[in-house]
């Protein structure tokens, strides 16, 4: 007999099980190896907290109302909730902290880059460890993350989310024309973006290139491509990344990384370096992260941080293409 | 600045959440040494599943109604999702089928015997394993479970749900004063009972019978003590406990025992033998289960069941107590 289980969830039978437990030892190693240490949060916030993060956390969550009336919510990511411990219980402590996680978090809509409306999360926080090092720390212990699952062939995105804005304000584009063109890039919604800047006032070449400007992949070299674009601003956000560009090498980690001119994370949180990742093997993007260096102080806390997310589902389907699965983990 | 999270949830740092993943480990061990294989189902299921596993589950979940209008709600226990499972999944497969899980459960009200709205169970099923054998592995398993986090001094409670419903019926009491009272022996609440039995028109000889025995606790002589008080419905139920309680002392597990006639568990589903953990070192009860051979069948696959839950706050709160938590489960 068939009992249905609410769309975006799943069950899980032994072998994947044990393949997921693999995985997550696996993770938690290498973040305890790196000293980043784990914490637990509840699955259940109040609404307000989700909401003074900010981003789609809040209007995408599950919520429903405790038995004294306060509006509650499903966690739909960790950074958050990390903040609000941070926050509330790290006060005498001299920072930087370095926090991880492996935890599941929810979102009532099927979000664009994932099935899933339960999905498992194992990340990282570097909180107080501000510019290019801190960043260059977290994509460090990305990499040898990467590792640990077999994913070698998987690649780290590296962007600035100001380009965009810094760019298309330079161009005299206005409020309206950023906020959607934002949502789109997020989107990785080239096509849209395309059309949105043909029915605004700016002119054609200046249109051009804001598109050749997303598109700009690759080596460092496509940060000098992009030099004088824009203004000053501009000039700092593509400084800014050269310098996170030349810490992540300085440690090793250069081969992995990927600069990402276009790069913008949905998340509301990230403030300058953003990061995704991907593997050859599956369509989707298998973790994400970045700089939020402003998350901190909406909790009374001001601390630069920094952080990745790996979605565990997306690394496990990665793990069962290239075999790697059943084996386990090559250096578990 | 301090974010309040909600009542009955916690945050765990660094140095508890170690101690807790240790505590995982060990139990996860043991459950697969003996062969049960760790399973997931989603945090969030239809209401409707959560009812017709009964109890009362769906009174106290979390509930909330999902995009299309469905009423979601968190899930109470495991017992009833891996029930819901493995009608749904394991049709082809020849039981018996041996799972176990490690997962958050979550209680809209403030239970009883435990303060947390959001807490952790490790536990088993053995599903397709009738009568006392199946219930005899189920109380190995526990016991082993018991030693490997080091619990030496837990002792497992041992009942049968039906003799109270059995004898009150034969001295006459009716399906009110039946619910009224089963409901009140759950709670542990004698002097209730004592006062409901005096407000009924049971004459006094068969009231003090019957709370003679439900404080009958002890080796299998309490069993001899209650042949006599009722029909023979009572004599099966008694019969049933004393092949019970041999089957586990043939399985060399009758030390951790403690014969109960009084025990009595909260959730609906359960049928026949009961149990009931506790540890000297803490006041609340650390774990329960028993034989819930009804419960598929409200699931469309007929088959005989039985297992244990573990909860972990109160198993690691008895850790703590006994000094083991530091330096982790001795056999991990």
């Amino acid at each position: 007999m068939i009992h249905p289980i609410p769309p975006g969830t799943r069950d899980v039978l032994p072998e994947e099980m044990a393949e997921l437990r693999r995985l997550q030892s696996s993770l938690l190693g290498v973040f305890e190896r790196f000293g980043f240490q784990e914490v637990r949060t509840p699955t259940i916030e109040y609404a307000e907290v989700l909401e003074r993060g900010g981003g789609s956390g809040v209007e995408d969550a599950y919520r429903f109302f405790d038995d004294r009336g306060e509006l509650l919510a499903l966690r739909t990511d960790m950074t958050i909730p990390i903040a609000r411990l941070v926050a509330t219980r790290f006060g005498e402590l001299e920072p930087p902290y370095r926090l991880s996680y492996l935890a599941n978090a929810y979102r009532a809509v099927t979000p664009k880059r994932a099935e899933l409306r339960e999905f498992g999360q194992a990340g990282i926080e570097l909180i107080g460890a501000a510019g290019a090092d801190g960043t260059a720390e977290v994509v460090e212990v990305l990499g040898r993350t990467l590792d640990a699952v077999g994913l070698r062939e998987a690649r780290v995105g590296l962007g600035e989310a100001d380009l965009w804005s810094c760019l298309l304000t330079d161009f005299g584009g206005d409020q309206a024309l950023l906020a959607e063109t934002t949502g789109l890039l997020a989107r990785h919604d080239i096509v849209g973006i395309e059309a949105a800047l043909a029915a605004s006032e700016l002119d054609r070449d200046r249109c051009e290139s804001l598109l050749g400007m997303i598109q700009l992949r690759g080596g460092p070299q496509v940060i000098d491509q992009a030099r004088g674009l824009g203004g000053s601003r501009f000039g700092e956000c593509l400084d800014r990344l050269e310098s996170t560009y030349h810490a992540i090498a300085a440690r090793g980690g250069a081969e992995r990384v990927r600069i990402d001119l276009g790069l913008m994370r949905e998340l509301g949180y990230y403030s300058g370096t953003t990061i995704e990742v991907y593997d050859p093997s599956v369509g989707e993007i298998i973790g994400g992260g970045g700089r939020y260096d402003g998350l901190m102080r909406r909790f009374g806390a001001d601390h630069a941080a920094a952080g990745f997310t790996l979605y565990l589902e997306p690394i496990h389907k990665a793990q069962i293409e290239q075999g790697l699965s059943g084996a386990g983990p090559p250096d578990a």
